[in-house]
């Protein structure tokens, strides 16, 4: 009997960073890495069964969250309710300036200031704010669906002179040169992705997946590497969304109490607004814990306590910490 | 002695819905309004006492928070420690798409497809997504720096076939045409802006402004105008950041049990990179009371508290409800 390979989502298009956060995660399973052209479609081929897994991003480090992947999960429509977090992989960024294929062998100090248009995908104008400013000040900014489009963009472009912000892959993937590479504002600039999986899904349910992030390798401060490892080993994170009525003073601190009730710490909160009267939110909740005999059900326990204050409250998924944060 | 008339920055250019925000909020008084490119440049006028307060936007009721508004607040090089919060203004969102003048004299039902670019504000284009949808779909999309920029450049572009999405007082200042008005996707989209002020200015020290806001029309629900009124002057709002050391296990939910501790409803919850480190955030956390002699002082014990369990922690100004929630 031979098994049928793993289909993984991505955000497309090809030699975009979701593509390359997917190719490292997936690296050691036998996968298909199939683009998908927008954040709603690749929830829907998991919420289908069509794919095995998806691969999102989340957070970068600079940016802040990703609010398309927040609308996401807040899924008003309730059209993605077996789709949970199953991981997540940390993927160290670095931008390149693209520009056509040999037209600045001698790289940025020959760069005569020619390009009159730039593209990238709006989160990484702001990751590399420093640079375009030093070198790209005042020239016209393109909004792209994804950096490599961008890259895209530039080696098919005849007439204008125009550069891409995008990877060192994107730049092989179309035959584009890099005029400046790490142009990102900050050595450490990661972006956070999350991995989906449908909670129905035979194919997947047995698998324990650890998706080791390229920037595990960097040191953990504070602690040797074997401590660290052990931690990251025993640490999970969990993932709930809640909206509370907002007519009844107290709602949010009270919700907020329960994870601390249960021993769950609280590493960071969203907000998106509940698009069902204004100035009311949905709050994604994450929450880490060491996994003991005594927590194992602190998650649960949280959720019916949650029911209790709360208008609505959903469970988004538990997975295994790679960042290895004291929590 | 005749009093100087107030100095007012907005976000500029002129007609953008800053500009609108500003004017509105500042009629009763005598007040020159002044444009800026950016809003840290607003926020360096209110900082040097050039202007006397800012109008900025902060959040909107589809869209969720404005990020550069939080990263300003972030004040990562403390370069704005004396701006605060005093006021916030309500400004209903009417969009509009916009053509050349008498291009298209009988409205959308004559609209022929030759629009090849639209041109707004990012924001703005989440806040239309089903009129875009329906009628402009594939078409390509330019980011400007305000929704009046749009409306310019669709006024001064001779040869291609544009549109931009912006108000229709930008129309009537740039000279173009609406080929469709209301084209947002929800009659109560409401941006809310807040307005700052510099606290060792003497010249708005007295002052106490009531920003009445062009949403405060609306009825509110459960309860008469009369009672929702008196409730309106009676509650505050107030906006606080802190960051915490997140290799302390509950530290976030130690610091939100504060407000709680002195009576501070919490509203709404905001998070940043704090770019300090990797995942480690800036918060921002908006509360409110309904003031009485007993709870007067709720704001600086909790501010007091807040220092032994946050790394730091700032009081970002206290001011009015302007929008009637209970609270």
């Amino acid at each position: 009997m031979t098994l049928q390979k793993l289909k993984v989502a991505f955000l497309g298009p090809l030699a975009s960073f979701s593509h390359q956060a997917a190719a490292e995660s997936f690296k050691k399973a036998s996968a298909d890495l199939l683009p998908h052209v927008s954040f709603s479609d690749a929830f829907a081929s998991v919420q289908k069964q069509e794919a095995d897994y998806a691969v999102i991003p989340f957070e970068n480090s600079t940016n802040g969250s990703v609010v398309q992947t927040l609308d996401l999960l807040s899924d008003r429509n309730n059209q993605y309710k077996d789709v949970k977090v199953c991981g997540e992989y940390y993927l160290t960024v670095h931008h390149c300036l693209l520009v056509h294929k040999n037209s600045y062998p001698n790289g940025l100090p020959s760069y005569d200031g020619k390009i009159t248009k730039l593209y990238t995908h709006p989160q990484a104008w702001g990751q590399c704010e420093k640079f375009l400013n030093e070198y790209f000040k005042g020239v016209e900014r393109q909004d792209v669906s994804s950096t490599s489009k961008g890259a895209e963009i530039v080696s098919k472009e005849k007439d204008e002179c125009v550069g891409a912000i995008a990877s060192h892959f994107a730049a092989e993937y179309h035959g584009v040169d890099a005029l400046a590479s790490n142009i990102e504002d900050r050595a450490d600039n990661t972006t956070r992705f999350l991995i989906f999986r449908n909670i129905h899904a035979d194919r997947t349910a047995g698998t324990t997946l650890d998706f080791e992030s390229s920037s595990s390798q960097t040191p953990i401060p504070n602690g040797d590497s074997k401590s660290a490892e052990k931690e990251k080993e025993t640490t999970r994170k969990t993932l709930i969304s809640f909206s509370i009525d907002h007519s009844s003073p107290g709602a949010l601190a009270n919700a907020l109490l329960i994870f601390k009730a249960h021993g769950l710490n609280l590493t960071s909160i969203n907000t998106r607004p509940s698009l069902r009267r204004a100035w009311q939110y949905i709050f994604f909740v994450e929450c880490g814990r060491k996994v003991s005999v005594e927590n194992d059900d602190a998650v649960m326990k949280a959720l019916n306590d949650l029911r209790d204050v709360t208008e609505s409250c959903r469970d988004l998924g538990t997975w295994k910490d790679q960042l290895g944060v004291s929590i």
